[in-house]
């Protein structure tokens, strides 16, 4: 027995030259490495360590990269990226000038395919293996997917449109019962029932015309070897139903799943995790929301709570704990989320439906036609809005802005800080005649003493934070921080307009008439966003100041954290004072 | 027997009076008041004439508006509009400032839910019924979805929420194989297989948890009304599965389903269909899209065409019958559509996707995450953008200009006619380094000679369509006919900017430094779309001449012919006209 048997392997051809009977040894080498790297690095752990045997059995098997894989969410690829020739920059994920923390065309030919949201990999998988089969081409086509994300209406549609082809594509679903948060639905209650033997009849699968095998032990080798060679004769759509365990091998990340999908810091060995002192800080927005609603929810019974998929990173785990009547996880689900929050709206409810603001691009034709064209009073708390950090690309929440402005009847509010948060959460339970969307971003916020007594925000009013001339700035939520402190010192006016829609007009006569210069400041891209309603806003009233929008620009931001990203597209205190200055010069 | 029984009844409260053996009667003449009316007025015909035992035996059963029905997509919707006292304003159906096509909350208590877009009732239907349970009511929540419908992955998303719930839902599942065109898919040959009763195993209905009956006759009035009348003692979520045949009681409706969809005028006794001569006229933009890709396709083996169950309506059937293997109706599954797309094009295939600008809302995350952040190179061609009519509200694709500009990477056209729709067809296929979106509008074009050789756009280049000074118009797509128009004689320039993205900017600097003042026209909503991009040159250079932008206004503009829309909103050529003679006075 070698002693070190992932050190030689930098490609799956080296990999398939090993005996079989080493490939556990790999397994625990493998495991001990993402382990080990994340533990300090940090990322996400759980779903990785959770198929290290599979991703080991997939590229012994199958002839990657010609044979075409695809790993749904893509935060379980860590082990296919060590194998496939990052092990030696495996310790830059999901930093500035790192790997992605997501599998990533443009980084490696063996991912097939980009991967961040949800539920694109059966409907990806099956077009190439009909791109395949128009080419001419006989090759493989593998769509790893958890039970969590093919209970989502796109990988239905997908298993629904691949079920009448004979395209040669491969299915394996990565039963863990449990996405981010646990499983949730009746498809999830059907597999445990599989799983458990009870269900007997109506395999939905087989229904829907796939080969189906298993319910199989994903940890074990063999057993997978010997399934997947054996599905590799088998022509047209199949699923291979394999049970795994989230975290597998680090002890506490299979009793806590949830913390430890993305542990943060943790000592590699005894698996504790490294605790910050976080008793000095301004609270996450995401628990401002959390207790807000749940004190609101108190108050108020028409209050109900909706995420897709989200309790634990949206915090409304704390209402689903206190009132779970009124609370609803319905899984990665975001087109019913709102559909049905429209619904509980038409009854005269008041629906806060939480959901990230990357997510809301899955149910945008329902914010349009379900909910504003019906002018229903659903509250949408977009979470996640603004550069993300470290999730990248794929997970950025910078064109809310832009693709909610031009619907209409909707009001468009972004909190500078955790008061103006809580304050238009109380405000849209008080009875608005208009949905509302608030955009809040990621992490924490600015204020300790954040319980403050209610008040009402009137809608459509922005307010003036600082007194100055010749420049106005005008900001839209919490990037309003990083220009209070570029202008320090700068005789400039800055207001924060708060509403992207309806814009407070008075306001804007007021400061275009009393001001040469206006720099508009958002976190969105500035394409459609809030720099331009004010644009149009200038349009329509002919004034002839000088404008500067400044925003997110015309190009997919990468990772790397948060702060980085901003002064990366020149939204930093620095970057921001030095337009500021440039411009009073 | 009574000779008139429809007359008599104005509403379900009436109805429910009747005795039950008077309903067939009742139902004939429903049957023949729909098929009178819409052989005049045109409108949709098929789904309302399936449904019209189904309509009557709900009504008759359940004490409506107290109990709350939906009926999905709603163009089925007819036979409960005349029997909820809509009989005497039913010949305005579809007509400017008469009712609206489909159900809508404000129209009538009655309808429960606004429905346009297909697979939203069952989420509404569930919000509804928890929305009573936690106001204590005890009512019913039924909804009405066809099978082409249900095979969507929202209604899946509504299901898996639903069977883990004891919400008090009814599904009846209105099962005639067709939606517009004939389903497809895997969950139809399930249900085909149910039907023929050869599908004993594997339901899955009942492995997600709903209460399953059927299937049965749906236009046997005895018999639904039995189940119901069961069914409605059953607690929890239940599903009713109905046979019906869509166009029932019209000979020519049944036997051609598709063409009986939405007939236009007929003969009400023979069914005829009454011919326009259209010998002299310009070709529809979906014909001349349909036309055009079969040409390429047999030029270049890349091409492949997709459509999300719209094959008639986009004039993709033309494909589908010359290169079956190439062209594939996906069903109602515009995220699956899109994201297959991807799929395919990453294996150096070239996809066709044509979707109707109002249903690509439904696939707008799938467009920025899968498509435009990998730089895939899709070709979307945007049906229906634009005012779209008589389908109103639900349908009009105004918003497409705003949503996809915030995308970076995605080009954005809108041709002007039809020489230049094939033209950017053509130059797609050569080999573009970005995804395009191609928006055109419902109808005929403008030009009968339009089978022209094929020449290359240059991608962001506007054209000078006429020379004037002062003002410039700068119109984009097909709005341009009627800024022609309007400008007869005025000394105006106008200018076919033809790329919302990227923009002509050498063309733009030059426009600008020639004109006072600069007029935008589009037939999209103003919030973000391309007079807003204009205005961000505007900002970015920092030109101080004048802008108007004109467009859709921001709120839902409602049902009526395109022109008498366009009138509305003062994109008429009367309209433009006065606004330009106004700008030059």
């Amino acid at each position: 027995m070698q002693n070190n048997l992932l050190g030689h392997i930098n490609t799956p051809k080296e990999l398939r030259l090993l005996n079989q009977k080493d490939l556990p040894q790999l397994a625990q080498e493998l495991r001990e490495f993402i382990i080990n790297i994340v533990a300090t690095k940090e990322g996400h752990l759980g779903a990785s360590l959770g198929v290290v045997e599979l991703t080991i059995a997939i590229h012994y098997v199958f002839d990657t990269p010609t044979d075409l894989l695809i790993w749904d969410v893509g935060h379980q690829a860590y082990g296919h990226k060590i194998l496939t020739g990052r092990k030696d920059v495996f310790h830059t994920n999901r930093q500035l000038g790192g790997i992605s923390g997501f599998p990533k065309r443009g980084e490696s030919e063996f991912d097939a395919f980009g991967t961040g949201h949800s539920s694109t990999s059966i409907s990806a998988t099956l077009g190439m293996a009909i791109a395949s089969k128009l080419k001419g081409e006989d090759k493989q086509h593998i769509a790893v997917i958890g039970d969590a994300s093919i209970a989502s209406g796109m990988s239905f549609e997908g298993l629904n449109h691949a079920g009448v082809t004979d395209a040669n594509l491969l299915v394996i679903l990565n039963d863990n019962a449990i996405g981010i948060d646990p499983s949730v639905g009746a498809l999830k209650q059907y597999l445990t029932n599989v799983k458990k033997g009870t269900q007997r009849r109506n395999n939905i699968i087989k229904a829907l015309n796939f080969d189906y095998s298993g319910p199989i032990d994903g940890h074990d080798l063999d057993k997978i070897i010997s399934e997947l060679e054996r599905l590799k004769t088998v022509k047209g759509p199949k699923l291979l139903h394999i049970i795994t365990t989230k975290g597998k091998g680090l002890k506490q990340a299979e009793k806590d799943q949830v913390k430890y999908h993305a542990p943060g810091k943790f000592d590699s060995v005894t698996g504790e995790l490294i605790a910050k002192s976080t008793l000095e800080l301004p609270p996450k927005y995401q628990d401002v929301f959390g207790h807000t609603i749940v004190e609101l929810a108190k108050q108020n019974e028409k209050i109900v709570g909706i995420t897709p998929a989200m309790p634990t990173g949206s915090s409304l785990k704390f209402m689903m704990d206190e009132l779970p009547e009124r609370a609803f996880d319905v899984g990665i689900a975001e087109q019913h989320a709102v559909t049905l929050a429209a619904g509980m709206a038409s009854q005269g409810l008041i629906p806060f439906c939480n959901i990230y603001s990357t997510f809301l691009q899955r149910a945008y034709d329902q914010i349009i036609h379900d909910v504003a064209l019906q002018n229903l009073p659903v509250v949408f708390c977009l979470d996640r809005a603004g550069l993300v950090g470290q999730d990248g690309a794929t997970h950025h929440g910078v064109f809310d802005l832009s693709y909610l402005r031009c619907i209409p009847n909707l009001i468009i509010f972004a909190p500078r800080n955790e008061l103006e948060l809580r304050n238009i959460m109380y405000t849209a339970q008080l009875g608005l005649k208009h949905p509302i969307a608030i955009r809040y971003p990621r992490g924490r916020g600015v204020t300790l003493d954040w319980r403050q007594p209610y008040s009402k925000i009137e809608i459509g009013k922005g307010i003036q934070l600082k007194e100055g001339e010749r420049l106005a700035i005008l900001s839209i939520g919490t990037i309003a921080k990083n220009v209070s402190e570029a202008i320090e010192g700068l005789p400039v006016s800055h207001y924060d307009i708060r509403f992207a829609k309806p814009l407070d007009e008075a306001l804007l006569h007021s400061i275009f008439k009393t001001h040469e210069t206006i720099v508009t400041v958002e976190d969105n891209v500035v394409a459609g966003g809030f720099g331009s309603a004010i644009l149009e806003f200038v349009g329509i009233h002919n004034y002839k100041n000088t404008i500067k929008t400044l925003g997110v620009p015309d190009s997919f931001v990468e990772h790397g954290s948060a702060e980085e990203l901003q002064a990366l597209v020149g939204l930093d205190v620095e970057g921001l004072n030095q337009t500021f200055s440039d411009l009073i010069k």
